[in-house]
């Protein structure tokens, strides 16, 4: 057996994304102990720019140790008791893995369902909550990375304060990608993941807790069901006012990276990144397009970072997708649940979100058709983008 | 704010220990996607050393996404049940933990506790049982990180096998450090962790399970009550047999890492590196001593690559730790829980365990002892090194 060197590829799926040379960097820096001095103080940054990419000044903000489906279960299982009632809004998987989350709980999830691909529908959600007066938080997702669907966060955590209820927000796919504001909007409980929109290696899941979700857990009549993401432990280490004391030994090496591509998104700035987003998801939408392919989301609650096309019944989505890995090492990413094999997720994330990843991906996936024997023309959606970025 | 850019430190610790420089390399390899072929081929190949590493041929064998803590909580929450009862030998912090997570679980934790620094009394480990026959599991540690003792896991295993009840063991300093053999000796559910004697960075948390006690896990009665580590979910992921199905986002990188960390072990030989800690710790043990520190476990059940050393009540001990750590940029291990400020913890893991590292220590030790007034013959001390390695 031996090293294993992976292949060089450009990551245009649901994520991980391409991962900047400078936090990959960052992340070979030699290791120190999670309980050195200037390791605590890299903590410390690594708060405060979690803050400034959230937009909130909670205190209670970290990264989990470990990917954002911990970060999803460590927001459930650390504000939720047995007999408690959760209003789920689900439009795609992710909201499915909070039903299982809330469940395994011991806890009652109420279930809001709409139609893959499509956004939440208020009215839906606001109904749910007067016909559960004691439901004690609504959840949903903020970007669903199996649909590349925008739910509109500001109106529903404007019905969770309105019926008096905690909000809490899957932020995986969304945090650095579109507009987000953890104070502004009212969120109370969000968590999000490092592969996607920063660009980071997977493996660690910031979260935030307003005020009143932190009193939530503080005030727990049980104690959390999980040790190893129990926040009345954790905030021992994490805390600002805390000991330092040990809880687990933090992923330190990750950490570098995290705290690295923080720093990349405050050097560019939150609104810069949101708007190179949205330019490079117009450029790809001209492009795919032009090549004849269908976007499945309606404009208006479209992901830039999470492009969902169909593709003609004549098409062989195995295929397609082995052939733009092992002939031009470019990842794209299958349909996930309800749509498996019959949507491409095309991911524009991060780092990966530029002008030179939508040119290869729109030329690469156009040659690749057109092998396929689809009637395409290659210069013309190559121009479309190009007008895009001239415009 | 800036780039971290973490001092160089000599981890001597209880973990994190130093990284092998190939290792971090490997680490900050170019991310690839956690369902390319590339990455599920390296994902096999590291099954297979796990295995190599455990000595097992267990099937149900990988790495968990999180730290140790996660490892230890993967293990009794997907064994155990509510109303289970399971037998735990405490001596020292690591078994208190495992209480906190039985009883999370809604199982009880019956304790057969022994001083700290002390062995686990095996007759009092089968009084429980005796005692306790509808006992579904006995769990204890393997290497105390807490104290520097080992336990002796054969003969714990054996009274498991004899009272027909599952053996649970927390290898996460063991492994790669001391004999460890989980078919020969019938261990059932084991978890160790990364970053201790497999001087890989810290975040993941190998574990593997008996036929038998993955067969408890397949036919449970009620659903593991965390989402992330159902291990009737992961092996979607990591079976053999299984669909490579999506679970959760792996930790890519680490998992370079971790397949880089056991290579080196391979390459090395199991036996050639039990020797090498064996070897070294003789050494800094003859180095110690000479300087005039006690070790506090008695030689045979002492850890060689967890030196717990007791200190003379004239020394402060944070003033020598912070002398070593700002002068020397060498981290040694403040005493745990019961253990706090009157012993220090010398690690000895994996790549750390050198001879260089044993005559650092030795010395710088002996300097900085010096300097707070204690009467230490260094270069006695370092002499006596020396003369183990001459042997």
């Amino acid at each position: 057996m031996k090293s294993f060197h992976p292949p060089v590829r450009t990551l245009m799926g649901p994520g991980p994304s391409d991962v900047n040379p400078r936090i990959l960097e960052a992340l070979s820096r030699p290791t120190i102990g999670h309980l050195d001095p200037a390791f605590i103080q890299m903590m410390d940054e690594t708060k405060l720019l979690l803050q400034q990419a959230f937009k909130t000044d909670n205190e209670l903000t970290m990264p989990v140790s470990a990917p954002g489906s911990a970060g999803m279960e460590t927001v459930f299982t650390n504000l939720l008791e047995r007999g408690d009632k959760v209003i789920i809004c689900q439009n795609g998987v992710f909201g499915g893995r909070m039903k299982e989350n809330v469940e395994r709980c011991g806890a009652e999830a109420i279930m809001v369902e709409d139609a893959w691909g499509s956004t939440i529908d208020i009215d839906k959600a606001e109904q749910a909550l007067t016909d559960t007066p004691d439901a004690k938080a609504i959840a949903f997702v903020h970007a669903e990375t199996s649909t590349g669907v925008r739910s509109d966060v500001q109106a529903l955590c404007g019905l969770a304060a309105k019926y008096d209820c905690l909000s809490i927000v899957d932020a995986v796919t969304s945090l650095g990608g579109i507009e987000l504001e953890v104070d502004e909007w009212g969120i109370d409980a969000i968590y999000s993941g490092t592969q996607k929109c920063l660009s980071c290696v997977p493996g660690l899941s910031p979260v935030s807790f307003s005020e009143r979700a932190a009193r939530v857990i503080r005030e727990r009549k049980s104690k959390v069901q999980s040790w190893f993401l129990d926040l009345n432990l954790v905030m021992g280490y994490w805390g600002s006012d805390a000991k330092r004391s040990y809880h687990h030994t933090a992923p330190v090496n990750s950490l570098y990276a995290l705290h690295e591509s923080l720093l990349i998104l405050q050097e560019e700035g939150l609104q810069n990144a949101w708007n190179r987003h949205a330019l490079n998801h117009e450029a790809l939408l001209a492009g795919l397009e032009t090549l004849g392919l269908k976007f499945i989301v309606d404009k208006e609650f479209r992901l830039p970072q999470l492009n969902a096309v169909s593709f003609p019944d004549s098409i062989d989505d195995a295929t397609v997708r082995s052939a733009l890995l092992n002939d031009y090492n470019l990842e794209i990413g299958a349909g996930l649940g309800a749509l498996a094999g019959s949507v491409w997720r095309i991911g524009l994330m991060g780092f990966a979100s530029n002008k030179s990843n939508v040119l290869l991906c729109v030329s690469v996936l156009g040659n690749v058709l057109a092998a396929q024997g689809m009637p395409v023309d290659v210069s013309k959606a190559v121009a479309a983008v190009g007008a895009v970025y001239a415009a």
